[in-house]
């Protein structure tokens, strides 16, 4: 980790990192997003899926943060665009009814994929909140994180 | 609110809502995410902004934010392509060093404009992550909601 | 129907239609899209969805299909860039086993909406063609046509 | 080919294709669509060039082509986001009069090409019926497949 | 115009203009870029048409200027998203052998277009620079400018 | 240099050139925009950062310059699509009160990235016009060019 930032210029303009010099290597970063929903919208939740008037939720949220997190380089501005060997979105209910959608990606570069991974879940949390929203504005993402990254200068595990 | 989906078709597929014969109404939405950053990074605040190796974090993040949100269409699967009338987008440090950004969005159309204002905060929200995570993976985005909105058929505000 | 193109200028360039000084109507168009798979692929079919590696195929084809109209004016150049007020994909088994996608799309402008449908049915096509090329090589989209429009300067509908 | 997809989880949902352990090879893909053009369309055409009030129809299909070839990733939701060594997109009459559109794309990768070829000749197909349609509703995109690709697990090249 | 910002805040925030108040009224803009390119490209320069191993120039300029001009909300962070009901680019050779490139948009709305004006003619001239440099670094665009705008506070017109 | 063009194909189309067989190099370029302000604009300069009613005009321009460069094979037709090392946008007062906009990008692949140098520049010199249009219409963006490149078949330094 970095500890201290001196010798910043006074102006200190947005730049991307330069990654020339870097080691390509396997990388791989997941992130969690955590939906709380309201009872009312709870009540439509039929064999693990959220059955509403815009279809089927999670398969759709799924598929949002996928393609979500392959546009990773056009949404966050100082992000590399990158490609990707992987991307799984997986979405459960907790056991107190939270919904948890996790985010996977990998990839064989120079930098890594956490950004990938975070805006997947996020994407994938805000589809779920649009197919949501007509049956309450009470739908909160809770949360979300990092869970874990390999194959950059430090692992990262959230224990 | 819709309190009942009744006549679920089995193969339950996804689809946009169809807002041909709705009004045309002026209609705003606020949505707040907040952003929780350990002290590793906080120590980098300066007048109220963060002064990273990647250059000003609220500023791009703020940029980042309304970008975003003008993609909203094409992020969200079943959103309706919009134009925009207006997109604000504020960070400001909570009193208890959190950050807290606040994203309003404005049209005159046939549907409203809360996943702009979301999307806008969600991603402006993964905007400050990604140029603080050089410093820690422990940033958490707390929490990511609809604080009011107006003009369709129900008014909202969280109070 | 314009029946002759007289004097064409000899360079003759691309050009956007001006649609200035046209009626602001409601109009819709629907769109066909038939794909034919071979008895590996169809032996997949179960209760009316193809189940294969990569998910349930025909949900994310209609999602495919949707987001994709939602880009037309991205992908084709002399397209005006138009909203939608609807976008319905629908995807069903012919009697003779082939898949038939429709796409119907409406809007209130100046110009008409048959690209979308059309652009929205192709997509959901060859999105039901990657899913399922594991299993074969083999798969053609038949047909892509127009079926009907409405609102424009003249009506059409495929008899 | 596979032949089975035994063990289907109940929820099937969409994945990409972990393609973190493949080799890196050099693939090429070729695809094919057709275009059926009436009688009143094709008496614009002009030394091998449909000429027509929107500009030269085939030299934009073509780049329409090639540009929808490059977002096959953001078109095609379980598409792995890919770059391109090549694409090449070429458009002739037939003997019969049918506009035959021919997309060849190739990359050194761990996943094939075979999505961008067919997006490629969709998208320009879809371009011809765009500058032909204000003389005709009646065109028809009659069939769009793959010819052949090399490089991966199998070769493969419509006899 | 105005003359005065006073009251800057100090943390001055980037900020999309509200225009919900304002009046949808029929607005125009012409903009101009001009390349000059040096004689080992002038050479292939064939009855208007610059011919290269990339393809005819100025009608794939046209193209990408078109396009470019639909991406201005993407591209410009705080334009407005807007549709358009005209783009027309233009390119000539001027008396003195430079490539004169002219793009002119209109749109009924509530705020003007004259970055679409802009982008377009910027991103026709940056073509001409990608399908010549294998000929010579050495072409510049000389100057990007607004020619005239209609329809907004003020009209303007470049003598 | 290429300096003749033999054998041109009569319908000489649109074409990406093939870079299959190219090997693979780190590779940069440099670009160069002017921009040219009026007095009444120049004089919101406090400490070489514009100050308008939209925001900080410099630190949205570099955003803007870097977040194109990104999209660059979006928006040349015929670029190949490409990832980046590294972008950097530097924008300075001249002498002379010009505003010089710097873009350097880097990357190790098989063909070069100087248009992504040269969008990356003009589109943040086109949103320093954007940011201060509301003050004059008389902004002139006076020359875009490349300054160098290297890792290609020939450096280029401009002297």
């Amino acid at each position: 980790m970095e500890t201290k930032l001196t010798h910043l210029d006074k102006n200190d303009n947005p730049t991307i990192v330069d990654v020339s010099a870097k080691q390509v290597t396997y990388r791989t970063a997941t992130a969690q997003s955590i939906v709380v929903l309201p009872d009312e919208v709870l009540q439509h939740l039929v064999n693990g899926e959220l059955q509403t008037k815009k279809g089927a939720v999670f398969q759709t949220a799924i598929i949002a943060g996928i393609m979500a997190a392959k546009k990773t380089g056009d949404l966050i501005p100082l992000c590399h665009p990158l490609g990707m060997d992987n991307c799984q979105v997986t979405i459960q209910m907790s056991a107190n009814n939270e919904v948890v959608i996790t985010c996977t990606a990998s990839i064989t570069a120079k930098t890594g994929i956490e950004m990938e991974a975070l805006v997947g879940a996020s994407m994938a949390a805000l589809t779920v909140y649009d197919m949501c929203k007509a049956m309450s504005h009470d739908i909160v993402i809770k949360e979300t994180r990092l869970i874990s990254k390999t194959g950059g200068k430090h692992d990262f595990n959230r224990s």
